[in-house]
């Protein structure tokens, strides 16, 4: 496995692959999520690469930037483990040269959600992850489940921007209690990890109304949200019942919806969501 | 030579080429500055890549883009010609599909001159060649020297955003009288293709002053304006002089500055540049 720090060192590295590659995009502090997305494209690729990189661009101010948590040297172990060619390991000099002013946005799907509670969010991850592929020039890029929202955003971009490469979505990793792996659980003491089980227990709720027959969306929402109050640690930011296709909120739920969420336990915004209507939302249990 | 009309055809196209891309985009009725292009391209490269896209984009409400010159049939001629290989000849639908909602925005030097007359217009260029870029893969792209901002805003995108590509800059070719070629001068009559030539003549005065000692940006840009106001058929625009790396108006020229200017003439808004305080701006007189 090869450390790059530098984009010209990877450039020369990459004139040289034959092959596909296969690209894990990252902000590092590594968990199963971010290795089940690089088996992926272990399977799926002759060469892996996988990017840690902390995007200061997408945290708005009063965010955790600044104490978002890293761990290279275990990061590093972990990807050697999983069989990974490069690793490209950037600081933000190396990607925000002073000077840099380009922007890559989506609109419309981006105004919804996350969007809509971090504002700039979305523009910066869309900046950061086109600079990303044309560096890394990828056949595929491997996104999670778990931020759907995202994956959306990504796949508008490439389409519309007319990328050529393929964006492949992994099923959610959860812990064997059903928690979402994240990177920021880590900020989680006892008693907020015990909460925190309730984003899932109301995504589960959801899934149970709708499969008795319920498809109104504020019925089930409300019933969410009924469940989260209960839990004292936990406060709603969102819940929402969306089409997949655009991340409008629907009435009913009579096409494939997206049921999402964002729930603050303690000074910890954690989110999570499954897709109803459609094929059950695939996931893993570690 | 082969006319694609379709980006999925393209692709498959593009998958089955070996060695360089050389790729000059347009928005068709040609002349020869864009001739001048193909012809770089030519000697540089294996395959020659020419668009043909008016971009609805770019133009700002009440511009010109309904009425903006086409001949399809000519230019394909004149490419034939030109030993290019291969013509994207596209219409808006192709570009920008329903829904379409994503864009590649340059800020700060987009802020002065044609970016401050023409608001949304230079959001609208590099929306148009990221996509191009994304689309064609070359390894080089030319565009002409006469839209001088436009050549430093896609140098910026370029760079900003990683796209691994050279951008050639090529001389600006005038008519044999010094105007500046342009698909836009088929919108003159015979007066005004005559009043046309005070751009040409003011950036000689320029010239002229700066060589004769003269390093006083506004005592240049005054008797450079002074000039123009003495043609009764011309409206100054703007005239700059300004930093050649940020395009910020300068007091005096103590670096390389871009001499620029926008002057409409009748109906028709022209520009034309040169460079101080550098080597000389190249041009090619037909």
């Amino acid at each position: 496995m090869r450390t790059i720090t530098r984009v010209s060192e990877y450039r020369e590295a990459r004139n040289r692959l034959d092959g596909t590659v296969g690209f894990v995009p990252t902000m590092g502090y590594l968990h199963e999520g971010h290795l089940e997305l690089v088996r992926w494209a272990r399977r799926e690729n002759n060469t892996v690469v996988v990017s840690i990189f902390v995007n200061p661009t997408q945290f708005g101010p009063g965010e955790d930037f600044e104490r978002y948590p890293r761990d290279p040297e275990r990061d590093l172990a972990l990807l050697e483990k999983e069989q990974v060619d490069i690793v490209l390991y950037l600081q933000p000099g190396e990607m925000y040269p002073t000077g840099f002013n380009t922007w890559v946005e989506v609109l419309g799907i981006t105004e919804q959600l996350e969007g809509k509670v971090r504002p700039g969010h979305f523009k910066g991850v869309t900046s950061v992850v086109a600079k990303l592929f044309n560096i890394v020039r990828p056949q595929c890029t491997y996104f999670g489940q778990k931020d759907a929202q995202q994956v959306a955003v990504i796949q508008k971009m490439v389409s519309d921007l007319n990328m050529d490469l393929k964006v492949v979505v992994v099923p959610t990793v959860r812990e064997p209690d059903g928690l979402a792996m994240s990177s920021r659980n880590t900020y989680l003491n006892q008693g907020e990890r015990q909460a925190a089980l309730i984003l899932w227990r109301s995504l589960n709720l959801a899934r149970d109304l709708h499969s008795g027959g319920e498809c109104g969306a504020e019925a089930i929402r409300q019933q969410m949200e009924s469940m989260i109050g209960q839990e004292l640690l936990a406060e709603i930011v969102y819940v929402s019942i969306a089409d997949l296709t655009n991340l409008q909120e629907v009435d009913s739920i009579d096409k494939p919806c997206l049921v999402s969420l964002a729930v603050r336990i303690g000074r910890t915004r954690l989110i999570d969501n499954i897709v109803l209507g459609d094929q059950e939302t695939p996931t893993i249990m570690s």
